[in-house]
């Protein structure tokens, strides 16, 4: 399930040589008559946008908002890859929509892995029609293209949600380089909610800040995040607020699962902030704390030393009081009116040793709150990162 | 020599009980005479500022710019102490003021170590005196000062400027956290230069600017980062550029130290930004390439991952242009006009195996250039950070 669970849409994953070894690099998600349904997008804020993001936000532009099909790969980002990238982008598109029956601009396209290396079109784009042509709404075809698109992910990332009335599914690959705006993630969501392209959009950008925004593991934001999704308008017609709850939670879930799954990660840290002026500078207070390498560092060794959370809220660049300041590990303060308070270490030491470590930090300003998700910093996502080969 | 080398300043080093075992933890720089001179400080800008930043802050602009002497001790940070820590600050300056014969606000006080934890001044205090006491022009006095203050610095940190006329002298400490605004660092700069307190704050802000503030290692920005500097007057009166110059070169030395010396750290980054729409665009770039903890997981693992770098350029928030960066490492170009670029691969794998790695990004827009010093990530980082004990 996942991806086709919605009705109207088939799937299917398959290798095209991207990646050595036969592994599965190549994933197709499209409509089940090969027509154009409203479709929408949100990508990166890198002004370094890689070729297939480029091309994309141009076919939704051309099109007006709508995709009858998405081709993924995996294993080339097509990043710094100039004129060329774009033309493969495109060939990809165009090989896909012939499969299907479809125009080129009406197929959307992801990427991910490395930069700067020229995409192989010569030796991927002949293989990439029959992957197109094995497609169906089987939840093995599903559960292949989710495979196909992950990197150094350890599992396929997948959510189902089933709404009133329509359902949403869902398929994303991320690891390292989570960040707001948004990672180095790919999501792809369907939908059979009838609805148009505008309202889909507008559902899907308030989904995703609630999301892929609220989370981060090395505040990177990569050249090549795509949240897309495409509704078939084979079921009923929600109102926003329902869509956009729907495909919060389908979001959300592919948000905890990449955190939980994030490169060399022992944790989650669950950081949440209250009491700040306003919730938007909850959120840069979250996110300061959740991006620190130190607290990090503080995670991986289990250590509440919640100095350095104090020290990431005073410096985020919000309002800040030091004398109203209070840190909870796992419901238990910690730190009161900006001073050690005494606790329950023990209570603490058990929190600090578990997968999900929650610290709350209450600002005591105002009503603004936010949440993001985090992880530890340790020897894994060095080990995983420090070099390409 | 350093903080005693500039006329008419004495030192002295010693244990007060805040470190375990002995280990020097208290330092004493002051006027040989005891009488109070120009002084000005740039302190963190962390709105969780330690109790010794705010009576430092305090009694600068109670003398309007003068002091006799500095208090520093490492083990504590007197961070998050509340009204207990300003009132321990106050009474390290209080004795040390006693012992030098001057009044309690013309000392000032910096403090680094953990955050959290009230101050033992009931232990500390009464150690002070002895330490004042033994105060001396030698040199051995000032290198015994710049011990006291190391926490995880594996070897002390000073500098010495013979300028046109005048000396600056100078120490500090600073490992982990050190950011823009400024790192977990203190230092204290010593002249013989004839100047007025004005002139003098303005001279330390440009110097602090163009080295402490031009470094990274975490991007953490402490709650007890402090710059002073102390000018006797017994030399000659240079111009506000001749003192700028001395300061600048005084830090900067002190900032190699510090991100040569950071926990952890086994390679020196030289970031450099040209082709910016202007200076602070470069600065913020370089920052961002500096700070990017995939960049300095390359740096550790040797490899020149360039889009990693394009990808830190494009997400800094300033005028971008895939089509015009150009990468170099060590003098090599490896990346231009965005796509990948023909070269030694043999040079750079040599360049990139030595500890100091040199990283020249082209934004090809404009004339702003900037330089920012880093550090690569590796498991000593995690090591020094994980745990506090």
């Amino acid at each position: 399930m996942s991806v086709t669970a919605p009705k109207g849409f088939v799937a299917s994953g398959g290798s095209a040589g991207i990646k050595a070894g036969g592994v599965p690099d190549v994933a197709i998600v499209a409509t089940e008559d090969g027509k154009a349904v409203p479709a929408a997008g949100v990508f990166t804020a890198n002004l370094a946008a890689a070729a297939p993001v480029q091309v994309s936000r141009l076919h939704l532009e051309l099109t007006g908002g709508r995709a009858a099909g998405v081709i993924l790969t995996s294993g080339n980002a097509n990043a710094a890859t100039g004129e060329p990238g774009r033309a493969a982008a495109k060939s990809l598109c165009a090989q896909t929509a012939q499969g299907i029956g479809a125009a080129p601009e009406e197929i959307l396209v992801c990427q991910t892995g490395l930069i700067g290396i020229p995409f192989p079109l010569e030796e991927a784009g002949p293989r990439v029609r029959p992957i197109v042509d094995g497609r169906s709404a089987a939840p093995e075809s599903a559960a292949c293209a989710a495979r196909a698109i992950m990197t150094t992910d350890t599992k396929p990332k997948t959510a189902l949600v089933q709404a009133d009335g329509f359902r949403v599914g869902a398929m994303a690959k991320g690891a390292a380089m989570l960040a707001p705006h948004m990672a180095t993630m790919l999501a792809l969501c369907t939908t059979d909610a009838a609805v148009d392209p505008g309202t889909l959009g507008s559902a899907l950008r308030a989904a995703v800040d609630a999301s892929f925004n609220s989370m981060t593991v090395d505040g990177c934001t990569s050249t090549n995040d795509t949240v897309l999704v495409l509704a078939s308008g084979r079921a009923a017609t929600p109102s926003l607020a329902a869509l956009t709850d729907a495909l919060r939670q389908a979001c959300g879930s592919l948000a905890e699962q990449m955190v939980d799954d994030a490169e060399g990660a022992t944790k989650v840290a669950h950081i949440r902030v209250t009491g700040a002026a306003s919730d938007g500078a909850a959120h840069v207070a979250a996110r300061k704390v959740a991006d620190s390498m130190l607290v990090q560092c503080s995670l991986n060794g289990e250590d509440p030393y919640w100095g350095r959370v104090v020290s990431e809220l005073g410096s985020a660049g919000v309002a800040f009081d030091m004398e109203r300041v209070s840190v909870a590990y796992g419901g238990v303060v910690v730190c009161a009116r900006g001073v050690a308070a005494t606790h329950d270490a023990a209570a603490v030491a058990i929190h600090m040793g578990g997968r999900h470590v929650e610290i709350l930090c209450d600002l005591g300003l105002g009503d603004g709150a936010a949440a993001v998700l985090g992880t530890d910093l340790g020897y894994g996502y060095i080990d995983e990162n420090r070099t390409t080969s």
